[in-house]
């Protein structure tokens, strides 16, 4: 059995952009929608701005004991009216460092992620997996997740 | 084939909820989550106020032209680090009132939505529809919506 690694899990700052982005790129869906170039393309630290003024976004990221971050997460805990005007919680952009894999980091963030969302009111968790990640369902699975909707999506 | 009715799509007003609960609650899954009481539960109403305050969320009515509400859509612009800093698109809670279905109104109030996500600066547009909505994929895929994802979810 893997043992869990001993993380912090912290709001993303700005410094964090680059190392965020490098995990997002160093992925089979990833690597071609990324730009990891030195200086980074402006637009991810709009992006980032644009999150941070956000009431209902966390990005937050996995830190290790020597401050390297290991992994990443996007929650948003978005209003709506339906179930009695419960808020929903979705998960996104979830990450964990290459080297660092199996260790129980992906697991640590969503503990975080659904206790988050159980403190804020949230009746339901969901996020969108890709078909062809298949270990990811698993992990979900084993979260306590179920595979009960039809992810759709439409590229702009 | 069935015409469209001409109706108009504005954003939903606190006299409006009373209307899209009921479409909420008018529905074989929705039915257990609801409460169409009056008055209605206050919940309904703090959630809209949550609503308006959102600078991501848009929660729109089409109107028929005697001024009743036809149907509802939510749309979230939520920013993100991904895909090069670009923001993705969620909708959500889109119904029709019952007498008024395979009018095409349910058609307009997404390509509303497929409107404002483009120019919002939005790459992709996501939803997720419950597997037993087999009817509703069928009318995503006529609008363009791939099932490339599996959408999982997390009761709380």
């Amino acid at each position: 059995m893997s043992c869990a690694v001993p993380i912090t899990i912290r709001p993303a700052r700005r410094d964090d952009v680059a190392a965020i982005v490098a995990m997002l790129a160093d992925d089979r869906l990833g690597r071609g929608r990324e730009r990891v170039e030195e200086p980074l393309p402006e637009s991810y630290y709009a992006a980032f701005d644009a999150l941070q003024r956000s009431p209902h976004i966390h990005l937050v990221v996995a830190v290790e004991a020597a401050g390297a971050v290991a992994g990443c997460l996007q929650l948003c805990v978005l209003p709506g009216l339906s179930s009695q005007g419960a808020s929903r919680a979705l998960i996104e952009d979830v990450r964990v460092r290459c080297d660092l894999r199996g260790q129980r980091i992906g697991e640590q963030l969503l503990h975080w992620a659904i206790g988050q969302a159980r403190d804020s009111g949230c009746k339901l968790v969901e996020l969108f997996t890709h078909h062809s990640r298949v270990d990811a369902q698993r992990f979900y699975a084993r979260l306590g997740f179920q595979p009960s909707h039809v992810g759709m999506t439409l590229k702009l």
